[in-house]
C-alpha cells in the first residue's frame, strides 16, 4: 500500500497518547523548553511526491541526525581506508556518550554515529575543509532545497556551554593520535551541524538519496555512488539508532537515524524516505512516539528491508 | 540478476585465494581437523531451485547457525514478553563469548544470538519440551527434507569437554535468576545443536522461511508468522555476526547468522536463501572466504536489503 | 596505652547506637536468622592475654575471615611462585564477587581475599591434601586451642544451594586454565570454610601468629616464617576488606579480614590480635558498628601501623 | 640495626645489576633523555641524621611523588568532608590514567593518587589559593629546607604538550560536576607539581613529617596533625604505588609513593623517611632497582609496618 497523508494523520493520531510517558532532553535549555506536544510526520517518495501530517513543515534541532550528514560529506573527500581505519563499523552496546570502549579500543570509535564517531568526522572535514561549517550548511541547503536553512545559534551556544563529556572524548581520541585538530573549534563546529535547524519535510528530502542509490530524488544529482549509499544504510541499521538499534530493527525494519530533539530519519530503499518528529525520548534516547509512529507506518504500508 | 551455478563457481574460484589467511577454529580437535580447502555455496530460491557450486553438499558442524533454528523453535513455544525479557534484542559490542556486559546487565544477555542468549534460549527449550534435543533434530531434519541429518556426537561429546566458560556464562546467569534448569543438561542440548551437521544445500532449505515471509519453501508449511520473520531477519541483520555485523551489513547487505565451523547463512527476503561454507576465520570468527563470497555474490546478483 | 575490659566495654557502648543503620547479610537464611544485636570483641596480647566485651565469646559464621587461614595453610604447602602465579596481590577496586576483572585479566584472580582468588586457593589445597576440609577443620582447633570448633553445617549447605556466582567464577577460571579440579567438591569445601563457627575470642587466639612473626602466641608453634608472617598481614593490609581497604587503613590502621557474619580480625603487629563481631555490613560488606568498634580502639590505645 | 652509610652503598651495588631490565618513561624527551644509571638513596631520621648513597643529592623530576605534597596541601585548606566527597580512598585496581571507572563511578577519582584524583586536588587548590603554583613551590622549599628547589620549565613544558589524556580526565570529571575551574590551566599547575625538580636527600627531609606524627623534623613545623598523618601514610599504603601498592606492601612493607622520574618515597613510622632514585621503571610504573633497594633496606635494617 502507498503512504497517503490519511494514513499518516491517522498514525499521529494513534500514537499521540504516548506522549508524557517518555522525556524531553534537558541536558541544554534550549531542547528542554520545545513543547512535548509537537509530533509531525513526512513521507517523500523516490517520485518527489510530499506526503505529511501534523507539525512536518515546523523546524526542530535535529541533532544526531546531522551525523549521516556529516559522514556522507566526509565519504566524499575521503579514500574509504581513509575513513574506516579511524572509525569503525560497528554497533557499541553501550551509551553514545561513553569513553569506556573507546579507552579499550584505543581512540577509535566503534562507529560514525556515536558521538566519539561524529567528533572524529568533524575532525576529519576539518582537516579538508577551509570552512567546514559553511559546508555543512551549503550542503544542508542544497539538498533539501530550501535556502533558508540556518543553524540555532542559540542551540549551537548552548550545546557549547555543556561540551565537557565531548571534550573529554576528544581529548583521549587526540591522546591516541585519533584527533588532528584542536579540540574546542572542532567542537564548535560539531554542535553546529547538532543544531541544524530542519522540518520532517526538509529532512526527508535531504535524505532521499539514501533511498535512491546515491542520487539526490530533489536535485538529481549523485551526492555518493550506489554503492556508498547502500554502506551507509547498512551503517544506520546497525548502529544509527544509538543502544536502541535492534529494537528499531524489529519493529520498525528500516535504516534510520535519530536525534535527541526528537526527529527520527528512516529509509525504504528504492522507494522512500521519512522523517519523523515528536521531542519526548525514550531509554535509549530515541524518540518514544517517533518511533511507534515508525513501527505503525512500515506495518500500514507494508514496508520492511527485512 | 538471477544466480547461476557459473556465478557459483566464479566467485568460489575468486575468493580460493583468500585460504591461508584465515584461521580454521581449534578449541577442539574435531573441527580443527577440517580440512580448510573446503569451499562451497548454495542458493535456494522462493521457487525451489538449487544452485550450488564446490563442496556445497558436504555436511559439517553448523555450529552457532543453529542458534537461528533454536530461536525460531522458542518463538512457537513462548510468547513474545517471555523470551524478551530474558534477553534483549541489541548487538553487544563485544566478543560473543564475554561475560562482562553480562555482569553489568544482571544476566540478561544482549541477543540470542551470542553465547549467553542461546544458552538461555536452550533453558528454555528445556522448560517446555521433553525431549529438547530431539525436537530440534526433527526440526532440521523437518526443514531441511532431509531425514539423515544427525548430530556429529564426537563434535558434541569435543564441546562438552572445552564447556568451563559456557558453564559460567550459564552459572552466572543463574546467579541473577534468569536460568532455570540444571546447567550441565541443557549444555549438552546447546552443544548438540551446535554439533548439527549440515550441507550449504541442506542450510539454504532449512531457513527459506527467513526469506519467504516465515512459510517453509520447502514444505509449505508456515513455520513462524511473517511478522516474526521480519524480527528474526531484523536481529540476524543487526546481530548475527558477532562482533562484525556491522561490517558485514556494509560489505553484504543480508541478514545472516555465522559459526565457528566456518559456515554462514544470508537471507534475501522475498527472493533466496543463501548458505556459504569455508573453514578458515577472520578475527571475529566469521567464515574468511565464506563472507567474501556473499559479497562477491551480493555484487554480481545486485541484491542487498539497502 | 593497654586494651582493657573497661576500654572494650565502653567501646561496644559507643558503638551501639550503629545497630539498624546497617544490614545483616541476607543471601542465605542461616545469616539472615542472626540477631543484629549481637555485638562483641576480643584482643588476645602476644603475652597470651585476653582481654574481651560483649558477646566476645558467643559463636558466628566466620565466614571471609577463612580466607585468611586458607591462605595461611596454602603457604606451607606450595612455594611462593607456585601461589603468586595464580592469584595475584593487588587490590581489586571492585566488588568481591565480580567477574569482570576475571576475564580482563585471564582467570587470574587479583587476591586470595576476594572470592576468586579464595576459590583457587581451596582448589590448591584440594591438589594437595588428601582431606582438605578436616584438615582446615583441625588448623582451626589447633590454633585457637579449642576442640569443640566445628563447620556449621546448615550455613554450609545453605551456602551450596546459593553457590552459582561462585561456581561461574570457578568454571571461568577453569577455562583459563587456572582451576584443576571439579567446581562442586572444591566449592563444598570452600563453603565450609566460611561456615566455620568461632567467637571473638577464638578469631583472636587463632591469629595470633599474624601479631607474632608466624609464631602462635598459643600454641608456641611457627605457623609461618616471619617474612610469611609480614606478607600475609601487607596483603590483609591491601586486600583485606573487599573494596573498603582504603577506607579502613584510613580509619583503623591496621591489617584486617572481614566476613559477612559481620566478624573482622585486626593485627597489631608485635603486639596484639583483635576480633570484633557485629552482624549488619556497610556497603561493602564489612561490618558497620565493628569497623567503628576497631577505630575507636585504635584511637583510645594509640595504636597504628601508620 | 640502623642504616648506615655501607648499608645504603652495598644496597645500590646489589641491585645495581637490575639496570637494563626496566625502562626509563619516554612519553616526554625530558624524562628520556635522563641517564639510566642514576641510582641514590637517602634516609632521613627522626632524628635529623642523613644517611645517603649514590646520586642522592643530584636533582630529578619527581612527578607523581608531588600527588602527596598537593594532598598535605589541600588538607590544611579543606575540612575532610570537602576533600573525601570528591575523591575516594581506595585503590583503582587499573591503570593510573584510565578514564573507565572514571566513568562508571560517575567522576569521582579512586583516590588521591591516581591522576584523576591528583587532577581533582589541583582543581580544589586553585579554587583555594590565590597562587597555588607559588605556593606548592614555597611549600616544597619550607619542608626540605633548601630555597634552590625549582620547577624545571622544560619538563613542565613537555608535559603540557603531551597532556591530552590528563586533559580528557579533567573534562570528564568536569561533565560530572567534579571539577570547578578551567581545565588547561588547572593542568598546567598539575605538570609544574609534576616537574619539581629534587634529589633524593631533599624528597627525604621534605616528608619527614609522614615519619614524624605530622610534624616535619627540619622545622619542626606541624604541617598536618598526627591523625592526619597516619592518614595520609593509609592512603600511600594502599593506593601509593598505582596499580602495584599489594606488590610494594608484600615485598617493602612501608607506606610509599613513587614517580615516574623514578622516585619513590617511603615512610617507616616513628623513625625515617627514606627517598630512592632510579629511573628505569618495572610494569606498573615504579621504580624498579628503587623498589628492589627498599625491599633489601627493609630485610636489612629489620623494619615494616607489617
Amino acid at each position: 500500500m502507498k503512504p497517503t497523508s490519511e494514513i499518516l494523520t491517522n498514525i499521529l493520531d494513534d500514537v499521540r497518547h504516548l506522549i508524557g510517558q517518555g522525556k524531553v532532553a534537558d541536558y541544554i535549555p534550549a531542547l528542554a523548553e520545545v513543547p512535548n506536544t509537537k509530533l509531525g510526520i513526512a513521507v517523500y517518495t523516490n517520485q518527489g511526491e510530499v506526503i505529511k501530517a501534523g507539525d512536518a513543515d515546523e523546524g526542530f534541532s535535529i541533532q544526531s541526525i546531522s551525523k549521516a550528514l556529516s559522514l556522507t560529506l566526509a565519504m566524499g573527500l575521503y579514500q574509504p581506508d581513509e575513513i574506516w581505519s579511524r572509525v569503525g563499523k560497528e554497533p557499541s552496546g553501550q551509551a553514545f556518550n561513553s569513553l569506556i570502549q573507546l579507552e579499550v579500543e584505543q581512540g577509535i570509535p566503534r562507529n560514525p554515529f556515536i558521538n566519539a564517531g561524529a567528533i572524529v568526522v568533524a575532525d576529519m572535514l576539518s582537516s579538508r575543509l577551509s570552512a567546514p561549517r559553511q559546508r555543512l550548511l551549503d550542503f544542508a541547503r542544497q539538498l533539501s532545497g530550501e535556502q533558508h536553512i540556518l543553524y540555532d545559534k542559540v542551540v549551537a551556544a548552548s550545546e557549547m556551554m555543556h561540551s565537557d563529556r565531548n571534550a573529554a572524548i576528544a581529548y583521549l581520541m587526540r591522546s591516541f593520535g585519533n584527533f588532528h585538530n584542536d579540540v574546542l573549534p572542532v567542537l564548535n563546529n560539531y554542535f553546529h551541524a547538532c543544531a541544524l535547524k530542519m522540518s520532517c519535510v526538509e529532512l526527508a528530502k535531504t535524505f532521499s538519496y539514501l533511498a535512491n542509490k546515491g542520487v539526490s530524488v530533489h536535485t538529481g544529482e549523485e551526492i555518493i555512488s550506489p554503492t556508498q549509499s547502500k554502506q551507509v544504510n547498512a551503517l544506520l541499521a546497525t548502529c544509527g539508532l544509538y543502544d536502541g538499534a535492534g529494537e528499531f530493527a524489529y519493529r520498525v525494519g528500516m535504516p534510520g537515524k535519530s536525534g535527541v530533539g526528537g526527529g527520527i530519519v528512516a529509509i525504504v530503499p528504492g522507494e522512500m524516505t521519512i522523517a519523523v518528529w515528536s521531542p519526548e525520548l525514550d531509554a535509549s534516547g530515541n524518540s518514544l512516539a517517533g518511533t511507534r509512529a515508525l513501527e505503525l507506518l512500515a506495518q500500514r504500508i507494508g514496508r520492511s528491508i527485512f
